[in-house]
């Protein structure tokens, strides 16, 4: 019985998220299928954790156990011609037995893209968050260092969300600017559900001048104050899961 | 009469191309039909040039003549309502009476990205040629210099093109990473039907050491040797055209 790692990437723009769910189809379930078609046995993944509809990833990993004897290029090569032009199979690696996809992560990189035009890029729109507004990248950078560390970030998660506890370590969260884009990179152990899209919302507000950057301390006491709003899927890429 | 020009930002990927043609939607076509909408007469666009099915832009040129007397933040935010998500006005702009955005046209520059990465990449694909193989980019540096000056490019031409002439001069040819892309930027003051393509498609065989760089030198003489292979439209976005 061998365990297969695939990192995966994808255009979540056509898809109704990671996970298989009732309303549209998810790319788990493409990958699945076309698993399926490649082994001649249903597959079932294990992945590192799911995406919401319209998130894209450039490295989302998962894992699944099958008895066939397949060269690992099957998986890349082989699979790759299965899959529709919106997903592909990076790498396929052989793991030990007891590698899991979502247990075993230690953490993971979530980059978010802000356009920053004057006008609607429709050559950015697809992958960015579309803002149309000056922001002051500076006050979102001093806003972000009170995100690093252990937190209680309770309100920076929405509805639907069924973590046990909401303490999560972040790493880091760089701001950088590759013209005409602003990117926002987070780094940490675990994510609540939509915690990236609430914290880049909120370092919005504070770029938009909305809140001052050191508000975003009092949200991390856990005590009900509201973030901000959640931005929109189609600026989000996960970009690496560690193990 | 008003004289507006408008800078216009595309995707293609949608598109038969610029012009206004039989098969399939054209983005003239859609700009038209949604500045008679704002205008409420018919206008009929001149642009600096065609681009083919596929190619994108982010400086199109295009200008026409108004007796309607709107301010120009009618054809930016109020026309930008009504186009798709694909097609947006970056700028308009009152020109002279007598400007002609096709004549007037004194150079342009476009931008073909390859991209490299060793599986397709879904998030790259959309706008970049996905090659697959790794490419001798200095060996492709060498062949871009003989392109540069004034040449017969008449081997850089495909089929349909009805040029008088086939003398063209090339100001410069760029070539730059940004991983995983290679951004191959050709700046020029006039350009045959599918120039550029030919001659991404002629570099990529001298990056693949299927040609010799020197090799393309001996292309300029116009004695009926062939260029390389026409690169796929979605790596070609016309960035800006000057006057």
């Amino acid at each position: 019985m061998a365990n297969i790692c695939l990192i995966l990437e994808f255009d979540g723009t056509a898809y109704a998220g990671w996970q298989v769910q009732a309303n549209g189809v998810s790319v788990q379930q493409v990958v699945e299928a076309k698993l399926a078609e490649l082994l001649g046995a249903p597959v079932r993944l294990v992945s590192s954790g799911r995406t919401d509809a319209g998130v894209h990833a450039r490295g989302m990993v998962a894992n699944f156990h099958t008895d066939r004897d397949l060269p690992l290029s099957a998986y890349r090569e082989g699979l790759n011609r299965l899959l529709p032009a919106d997903i592909a199979v990076r790498e396929a690696r052989q793991v030990g037995e007891d590698f899991h996809a979502r247990f075993a992560a230690r953490g993971k990189w979530y980059r978010y893209s802000l356009c920053l035009t004057p006008v609607r890029s429709p050559l950015q729109g697809r992958y960015s968050w579309q803002l149309r507004a000056p922001l002051n990248a500076e006050a979102m950078a001093e806003a972000a260092r009170h995100l690093v560390g252990v937190h209680d970030f309770a309100a920076f998660r929405t509805s639907g969300c069924d973590a046990r506890t909401t303490v999560r370590e972040i790493f880091s969260v760089d701001i950088q600017a590759e013209e005409p884009l602003l990117h926002i990179d987070v780094r940490g152990s675990g994510f609540l559900r939509n915690m990236v899209r609430v914290m880049v919302g909120t370092l919005v507000e504070v770029g938009l001048g909305k809140r001052a950057p050191g508000d975003v301390a009092a949200l991390l006491g856990g005590c009900g104050e509201r973030a901000g709003r959640t931005a929109p899927p189609q600026g989000l890429c996960l970009m690496e899961v560690w193990y």
